[in-house]
């Protein structure tokens, strides 16, 4: 409903070169730069959970966004809508960690604004941020992945599902109790690392709402490629795939907040993966699979039991309020 | 409260130079260029009223922000916070008139997102902007008004507290109703004139949260100067002014979404009144006061009667939810 909602309102109205895109960032000349230029809400609950809290999220969430489209993050913006009565102890958590992940990230945070609402009139905290970054002119490019083609290699840089399930197991009503912590992390420093390793790296994307699945849906999207992945190579801690199994949910769905899915030329997966692997976010890299010439359009899972099935877009809201 | 928030938690953890000057935007030195970068939440309530709604605001608000600054806004980033069950139509109605806005100000929407939370979880639809301007070298130093000095003329664009009341008169469980519409506006094309007409502008603010009188208790803050404004010059429409008697409100306190405070050289008082009277958003425009050298770091407001009185910063939150 909500890509709908995106397509069909938005668009309409908005239409512009810019948001038709609809990439993770907005490019922009200006004078003689090009920048990327993000936003997102966050409306996590609960706004504490296991690896960090809806400020951190919104920090990493938007630096992110900037990353993957080749753009260097420089500056964020941050507002807050606050629950009349809420805590000014968790209200100063979530500043510090937010502070602490902007610092550790090397972004600054240079304008905000608060809001307040009658109780009961919000949730708690509403956090938006949005985040400018530079891009190289090289880097023009990564955000459409125009230049993805048969023979690419798909790598992500560790387990998947850690997040969703991390703030499902922290949702009181619910009846179970988890050790996973989110993945919730900053990955502009590994980003620009494979960026200085490799010019083969064609495309990038967060692997946030709607799990690897649906990114590798929209990558084929009305493409002249498929995609063929490799379920036994794709790493996901047995206790997530638990928590799937049980709540019947499927772990390539699960939202991540530390996850970024990269399409690179096959020659430089091996330096690209070892550039990885040194990092801290990237120790549990894996190629997971590759894009091909058959089946246009269609992403093709090879099953651990030996078996292929096609793989949809995330239909409907898995998990509503995990970032 | 709210700045005593920001004061002490926001600035305690986020403290860097840009986010210091607690001005309106950040000034961004990126590459060669100077940017000025904002954001802001809108939770008005009602989300319509009449002269705009919510959607058209968070489009003005922001763009006057950047053009304070002197700034010229080019891009901005929208998003939407919805309660489950929001009516399209309404939301449509939103998008529509932001759309309109921006396109009237020349200004494009190029990134967005939306959050949907569970029936009860938000008050129907919050909306964050953040906008990006680029600042001509010579405007630099409008922000902190570091050049104002006495003899120095305080110029408003019109009638003061339209939009207070406006909204306020929209609230269904107050029991009366007014024809004043809100002055909801963009001022980017006034203010550029203004620019381009006199380089003795020292300072623009927009008043909004506060009023009138926040602002000028801030520009003399800890100053070597004081400000006199005379009542008789403010111009305040007649049935805000009733509507203030009857609730007990001050309009010098009420909040505006279309007026800018300008403080310029005298010499060029009288040209900026002309072109001002010019633009359709300046017609009522009114020179309302002047810096003096007397009483520095006080607002005197010489009253209708003849009398004098200090003018305070507004204490407490006088009009909840009303940008």
């Amino acid at each position: 409903m909500s890509s709908e909602l995106i397509s069909k309102l938005f668009l309409k109205h908005f239409n512009n070169p810019h948001l038709a895109e609809l990439t993770d960032s907005a490019q922009l000349d200006i004078r003689n730069s090009k920048l990327a230029y993000t936003t997102d809400s966050y409306v996590v609950d609960p706004i504490f959970f296991p690896g960090g809290n809806i400020g951190k999220l919104a920090i990493c969430g938007t630096i992110n966004d900037l990353c993957v489209s080749g753009a260097r993050p420089l500056y964020l913006s941050v507002g807050f809508i606050l629950e009349e009565g809420f805590p000014i102890k968790d209200l100063e958590e979530i500043v510090r960690s937010m502070a602490l992940e902007a610092q550790n990230a090397g972004v600054e945070i240079v304008c905000g604004d608060t809001k307040v609402v009658n109780r009961g009139k919000c949730d708690k905290i509403f956090i938006n941020t949005s985040g400018i970054g530079v891009i190289d002119n090289k880097h023009n490019d990564l955000n459409r992945g125009k230049n993805i083609q048969p023979g690419d290699k798909i790598i992500v840089n560790g387990y998947l599902g850690d997040h969703g399930i991390a703030v499902l197991g922290a949702r009181e009503e619910l009846n179970f109790k988890t050790l996973i912590d989110s993945d919730c992390a900053s990955l502009n420093s590994l980003i620009s690392d494979i960026l200085n390793t490799s010019n083969q790296i064609r495309f990038m994307r967060d692997i946030t709402r709607g799990g690897l699945s649906t990114i590798l849906c929209e990558i084929v999207d009305e493409k002249e490629f498929g995609i063929e992945i490799n379920e036994l190579a794709i790493p996901v801690r047995d206790e997530v795939k638990g928590v799937c199994e049980l709540l019947g949910f499927d772990p390539l769905y699960i939202a991540n907040e530390g996850k970024v899915l990269i399409v690179a030329g096959s020659e430089d997966a091996d330096k690209i993966m070892s550039v990885l692997k040194r990092q801290p976010y990237g120790i549990h890299s894996e190629i997971i699979g590759e894009i091909v010439e058959d089946h246009h359009g269609k992403v093709i899972l090879n099953t651990e039991i030996g078996g292929r099935r096609i793989i949809d877009k995330l239909t409907g809201e898995q998990l509503p309020r995990i970032c």
